[in-house]
C-alpha cells in the first residue's frame, strides 16, 4: 500500500470543558491527523517532543501504524504544550496558555527513509517551513496543506510561495476569506485556485465542508450529533481522514475525493465525541463504514424520475 | 390540484445594494413565499396593502396563479414599506427605515372560500395573529409556521401557544437556538419538537438546510452561487417553494420531505441572483429542475458497494 508523510506539531494539551478539566492530553495538528489517517493507511509522522514526552505516547502512535522514525525526542526542553477553556456550550474557546518549548526551534528534518513518501500532509507550522519539507520530499503525488489566520496575517509572503507548490489547500471558511479577501466562498475557492492549489477543501465545522476542484463542487453535511464532548482536532482530523482515505485508494478522481471528505467528516465526526484522540483512536472499522452509510442517509433525496416511479 | 393560503406580508421596500438603489421594490414575506410556491401549486393569498399598492402589482400576483381574494386593500394609508443597506459583501445589513402603515392594524380575515385550502403558510407576523388564522381555517393537513427574533424575545407565551399547533416549524438557526435556549442544532431541534411541531426544518443561509422529522435527519445544502446580488427574501422563498412542493404532491412522507427541502432551496437561490422578486417570478420550469439536478451532483458520493466496483 503507498503511504503518506504528516508534518506538524506535537503537543500537550490541558483541556477546560464543561464536562471537566483535563491534563496531559495527547494533543497538536499531526497527532490528530496521524492517528486519524492511520485508520485507512501507513502513516509516516515527523515531528518533535520534549523530555517530558512518555515512551508509552510514542508506543501509542506505533500501536497504530505510525512509523514514529521521524519524531525527533529533543531533550533540551519540554514538549510544546496548550492550554485552553472551552464555553459551556462548546461554541467557542479561549487560549489561556501556550508554551512552544521545544517545538519553538522545531525545523523539520525528513528522515532518508521517508523522501519518496507519495502523499504528503504539512500541517498547520510556519510556511516557511512547509516549504523546507517540500525541498526534502522528492516528487510527491499529492501535497496537501493546512494553514491558519497567524501565517494569512503576518506570514503572506511566505505562504504565498507555499501555496504555489500546494495541490490541495484545506482551510476554514474564515481562513479561505481572510487568505482570498473575498466573502463569497465560491469565488473565495476560485481565489485560492489562482494562488497554486488546484483542489481546494473549506472546512466549515458544524455546517460540514465544501470540495472545489476545477468546476466541481462537492457539499459535505457534518454529522449532526447532540453527543459532542471536545472538539479539539476536529480540523486536523478531518484533513488525516481525508488523506488517510485518499493514500489507501492511490487515486485523486473527483469520486474518489469525494469518498475522502466523507470519510474525512467521518472521523471527526468521532474525534469530537471523546476528550482529546480518545474516541479517535478507539474508533473501529465497522463503525466507520456505519458512519459513512449514515452520510449516505443524511444527504439522500430521491431524483425526480426515481419519486415519480 | 391542492392548494396552499399564505398569510403575511406584503410590501414596498427600499434596497441601496452594492449594485446600486431600487425603491419600491414589490417585498414582504407573502410576497416572496406566494411567487415561490406559485411555481408549483395554486396559492391563496392573504394579505394587507394600502392606497399605493398598484393594481398591476396585484395582477402579476394573479398571472402567477395567485389566488387574491384576500389580499385587503385598506386605503386609510401606504403600504408597509421596509428600507435597508446591505454591506458590500452582502453578508450584512441594516434596516434604515420600517413603516407598518396599514399592516400595523393587520387582522388576517380568511375569506369563506379559503377556510378549506389544506396546506397552510403562517408568515412571521405577531405569534397571536397566526393562531387567528389557524381559528378561522377547518382542519387543514399542514400547518407551517415561521417567526423571528422579534417575537420569540416579546411574544414567546403567545408563540408557544401557536407552535402548539403548528406541525413544520421553519426558522434559522439563530432562531431555534434563540427559541429552544440550546445550542447544539440537533438538540435544539429536539426541544423545538416538544413545544409541538412533529417536523423541523432549520435554514442556515449559505450552509443549507436541515430538516428534522422523528429521529430522521436530512441535511441540504446552499447552491454554491458567486452569483448572489439581493439576499433580500430568501428564506420566505425557501419556505414557500417548500410546501407549494408538498402541495404540488399532497404527500408527507419523510421522502417527499427531503425533495420539498431541496426544492425551496433551488427556489432561494433563483431569489439571491435579482433584485427582489425579479429573477424568483421569471424562473421557468426547466430551470428548477436543472438546479434540483444540480443539488444533486452538489451532494452525490458513491456507496461504499460502488465505490469498491
Amino acid at each position: 500500500m503507498s503511504s503518506m508523510l504528516v508534518v506538524g506539531s506535537v503537543a500537550f494539551d490541558t483541556l477546560h470543558m464543561p464536562s471537566g478539566s483535563f491534563e496531559k492530553v495527547l494533543g497538536g495538528s499531526a497527532t490528530y491527523a496521524s492517528l486519524a489517517a492511520s485508520h485507512f493507511a501507513p502513516v509516516r509522522l515527523v515531528g518533535v517532543v520534549g523530555r517530558d514526552y512518555p515512551e508509552s505516547a510514542i508506543q501509542r502512535f506505533r500501536d497504530h501504524g505510525v512509523d514514529t522514525g521521524g519524531l525527533e525526542v529533543d531533550n533540551s526542553g519540554d514538549t510544546f504544550h496548550w492550554e485552553g477553556r472551552y464555553s459551556e456550550d462548546l461554541s467557542s474557546r479561549t487560549s489561556l496558555r501556550t508554551d512552544l518549548n521545544v517545538f519553538a526551534s522545531f525545523n523539520p528534518k525528513i528522515p532518508q527513509a521517508f523522501r519518496d513518501t507519495p502523499y504528503v500532509l504539512l500541517g498547520n507550522i510556519h510556511p516557511a517551513l512547509q516549504l523546507e519539507v517540500l525541498r526534502q520530499v522528492v516528487k510527491p503525488k499529492l501535497v496537501v496543506a493546512d494553514t491558519m489566520n497567524f501565517w494569512i496575517g503576518g506570514e503572506r509572503a511566505a505562504l504565498v510561495k507555499t501555496l504555489a507548490e500546494v495541490d490541495l489547500l484545506v482551510v476554514n471558511d474564515e481562513e479561505a476569506r481572510q487568505l482570498s479577501g473575498v466573502n463569497n466562498l465560491v469565488n473565495a475557492a476560485r481565489a485560492l485556485m489562482a494562488l497554486g492549489p488546484r483542489i481546494i477543501v473549506i472546512k466549515k465545522g458544524e455546517h460540514g465542508a465544501v470540495l472545489f476542484e476545477g468546476d466541481k463542487i462537492f457539499s459535505a453535511p457534518a454529522y449532526p450529533t447532540g453527543d459532542v464532548v471536545d472538539p479539539t482536532g476536529a480540523g486536523d482530523t478531518f484533513a488525516g481522514g481525508m488523506l488517510g482515505y485518499l493514500v489507501s485508494q492511490d487515486d485523486l478522481h473527483n469520486g474518489t475525493l469525494r469518498r475522502a471528505v466523507v470519510y474525512g467528516s467521518a472521523l471527526a465526526s468521532f474525534c469530537v465525541e471523546g476528550i482529546g484522540t480518545d474516541r479517535l483512536a478507539a474508533v473501529e472499522r465497522g463503525e466507520i463504514a456505519a458512519r459513512y452509510s449514515a452520510f449516505r442517509s443524511l444527504v439522500h433525496f430521491a431524483s425526480e424520475e426515481e419519486a415519480a416511479r
